[in-house]
């Protein structure tokens, strides 16, 4: 399950390191000290480039090192990790040490927070946990954490609770992997700007106020120890900076993973989540916005909805002419639910084959056992309890189409009053990048057919996955990237648009499968006409 | 009482720094983080050199800004402090600070602690404190405080102790000119090679075995909390550092102090303490000596000798006519002793009164009040207690003046012998520096008539005082000066000569006042010819 991170080999620049060492002995005619031969050693075999770079020792390390470097006859393994432009030597290990170096890359989601353990030696992810913010028992929302922060001890109490939730997470994945928590030597972290701030023990205050300022924008430079993160002690943490009070290290960690930034065609990165982000521009520019406040797409509103988590249904074909449905689960285990890429996918498929009209309803013409009542509500059972995949029935019904048919429509209207606003039509952009931890699973065809995407070539859609994770770890892998971000954040803006009722107006003709104008989607052709 | 530092004002450049700031308050179109506003802010008022040069800031200082900057409307003093390359805020006042940047300059000897409090703003020293070394309990010399720190909890024992002693010198120092230990803002320490590992903590062990392998020779970045020392908690600490096991950071800060490895000129730079150190060298190259074994010259060995401190004589004319002694004590109060200037100032007056032979025996032919005999031995009385200045009767009998014959034959010797070794003549000499906390107060004149410094021309000699304490003081107000700390370590090798049996075979020549050579003292005429 191991998956190679987009690095070629020539810009691998792990944020830690190991070096094993052969130290000269010392004698009368070599009696430099420890720390000093160590140093020298070390700079040896330091790749070109670092070779000239400062490396500080922390003081309580060299205390330890003398007795170390004795320990296996001046054979030592050296811990070093990157800091800003110099590098630290934050372990000493006695022997050659075989262990690859680790890092954790975390993206804290305002309802999930997803990890990612990363072979920063092998350029590889070699384990994903998907976790709740556990902030949630003390707000729903971002405004809600920012106002209970306010509260005596409340900033500390929500820091506590998020680093508790990345600690426990660490444990699992290190535990999986068989890895102490001193192997992992770096971490890097992606978040909304008041996540980060909790994370950080910033008070948020400031940011929903106006002029909502910030406390800093600029990456810090940190070590585990003091976020209480259990890695080892000395790691460096490497957090995204944000660029605003709107436009979080997620959003530049995202950029970061597509390499929209660079393009020097315009490119599209949304983020289907539950706040759909939305970044516009190429290697000279760079615009944030909001996505306009729609309903939820995450798990799609549907009843049987849920995450995009193991034992969900993420994958729909259904037969044009026996009406059967074919299913993919996430672990190949029994169907629990299904998730926002199957809701699509179903819709789509339901819509394509007949068996839903343009405003999600249930034809009556259609005679399959799939389609029942519930309630009063007619059904789609995409499951049944009874078949080999399934733990219960899965139904999906027109209610639940019609949220995801709101949820759509108010996606594909902020997308198409962005663009116009900032003067680029659909078909002109390079290349559309759909991400979040929905966008992972999801098949830009049904996203199309449902229009919620635009109707533009497939080719031209790039899925990636939840794209402030992969940037996170990208940055265990590839440190100069921070070089990248600064330029991401020099070329960034963020655009507040006050679409209010240009999208209400909109958004009527948005809520039909895939709009009312049919030319918006000239390559979707139901098997039914309507 | 406050004394100039050495340095131009093109060369200041101090560890800390205060900057007072008016910021613009942020707004819709002045968005920046909090962090981020100071920063730009600070990067305006950066000496030219700085300003592209990273500045980190602690996370705790992080959490604490926003706040303040609100609390006197955006008028705050930023404290930044050097470290290493770049720059660090280590605090951030509420409105306009006035108070100037302080730092303390420590000379960790083994025997003697002498503290420096620093205006680094003015570039001045506005206190000095001298306290014995309190790990003299464990053993008086370097080898025995080695031993004792190989006993459990012995090394710590030994670092709390120096700690301790520095930390209530500093509260004294810092009381005296009502300043709180938040207002001392950087530290900069200069110790042997024993006294600098045992003071950071690191074992000490491998420093006296063969090959003799210090722990570490390159500078460290160290916070005050580090170390336990009652400064602002984030000062940096600048160790000087070691060069070998035997040539130690007061060593190069003694070099640093005197000027001589910028000069093209050979000059010689003698520590007159505890154990002589002797440099030779010049701007291309640097050679430390141990000075050979000899008696300790500090307090002269007299038994009513002290070092120099409050109540120390440390002038002396007598009268050719009446041998009456005209003294200068240090303080201006009561003598309460004599101090190793004083002393030779002493001996070299009674040499020259014709009061004492060349062997050191007080003469039968001089009648005089001032000679009297005390217990069998003949003494001269330098102060009486009946006198306005002195408190006790403080005699110097014939055995003390055999003592000083004694160490200074055994520095002449070593002086004579190095320089022999390295193929320079006295006479070649550009400078001849005196340092040492005893060389702060000696009168080269009378030194040469005893003969303990060689007869060149008086304005060839520079005396220095505590050079390694003078050089720490330095490093405080133009930490640039760790540029020339790398350049005199890059040009520096240290000598052990083995001259045991040649230094006792011309010591004996030289257990005479001045000498038993005359024509090496041509200048030394005394009012009786031997």
């Amino acid at each position: 399950m191991n998956s190679p991170l987009p690095i070629s080999p020539s810009d691998l620049d792990p944020m830690a390191r190991k070096y094993p060492l052969t130290l000269p002995a010392p004698s009368l005619t070599n009696a430099s000290g420890d720390i000093d031969r160590l140093m020298s050693a070390l700079k040896g075999v330091l790749p070109a480039g670092k070779t000239a770079v400062e490396i500080t020792v922390p003081l309580d390390l060299v205390r330890r090192a003398s007795s170390i470097m004795r320990e296996v006859a001046y054979h030592v393994t050296a811990v070093v990790a990157q800091k800003d432009e110099s590098l630290e030597l934050i372990d000493l290990i006695a022997g050659h040490n075989p262990v690859d170096c680790y890092g954790v890359a975390v993206d804290v989601g305002t309802t999930t927070v997803s990890l990612y353990l990363v072979n920063m030696t092998k350029g590889e992810i070699v384990g994903k946990l998907a976790v709740d913010n556990p902030q949630v028992i003390h707000g729903e929302d971002i405004l809600s954490r920012i106002h209970f922060a306010q509260q005596r001890r409340g900033l500390q109490t929500l820091q506590d609770l998020i680093v508790s939730c990345i600690n426990e997470a660490i444990t699992i994945l290190a535990e999986k992997q068989r890895l102490r928590p001193s192997d992992i030597c770096a971490v890097s972290i992606a978040g909304n700007p008041t996540m980060t701030h909790l994370l950080l023990g910033l008070s948020p205050y400031h940011l929903c106020r106006e002029p909502y300022i910030p406390v800093i924008n600029q990456p810090l430079q940190i070590k585990a120890e003091e976020l209480m993160i259990n890695t080892h002690h000395e790691a460096p943490v490497y957090v995204f900076p944000n660029t605003g009070s709107y436009f979080g290290g997620d959003v530049v960690a995202g950029i970061l993973a597509s390499g929209m930034h660079r393009q020097s065609g315009v490119s599209l990165l949304t983020d289907v989540g539950t706040n759909a982000e939305i970044v516009l521009g190429n290697r000279d520019w760079l615009v944030a916005c909001a996505g306009a406040a729609g309903p939820a797409l995450e798990g799609g509103g549907a009843k049987t909805g849920m995450t995009a988590r193991e034992g969900a249904i993420e994958r729909v074909r259904i037969d044009r002419r026996t009406l059967e449905p074919v299913i993919e689960v996430i672990g190949g285990g029994p169907a629990r639910g299904i998730c926002g890429s199957g809701l699509i996918d179903l819709v789509a498929e339901l819509f394509l084959a007949g068996v839903i009209d343009p405003r999600g309803r249930i034809s009556d013409g259609k005679q399959t056992r799939r389609i029942m009542t519930s309630g009063d509500v007619k059904a789609y059972a995409v499951a049944l309890a009874e078949e080999r995949e399934a733990s219960q029935d899965i139904l999906v019904d027109e209610l639940d189409i019609g949220n995801l048919i709101r949820a759509k429509g108010a996606m594909y209207t902020a997308l198409s009053l962005i663009t116009e606003r900032l003067g680029v039509r659909f078909k002109d952009l390079d290349t559309f990048f759909v991400a979040g931890s929905f966008g992972e699973h999801i098949d830009p065809k049904s996203a199309i057919a449902v229009g919620m995407l635009p109707d533009i070539p497939l080719e031209r859609f790039k899925v990636i996955g939840n794209s402030a994770g992969i940037g996170a770890c990208m940055m265990l892998v590839s440190y100069k990237l921070r070089e990248e971000v600064e330029y991401i954040r020099s070329k960034s803006a963020y655009l507040q648009l006050n679409v209010e009722n240009e999208f209400m107006n909109r958004l009527n003709a948005a809520l039909f499968i895939p709009h009312t104008d049919r030319e918006l989607f000239p390559s979707i052709r139901p098997s039914t006409s309507f």
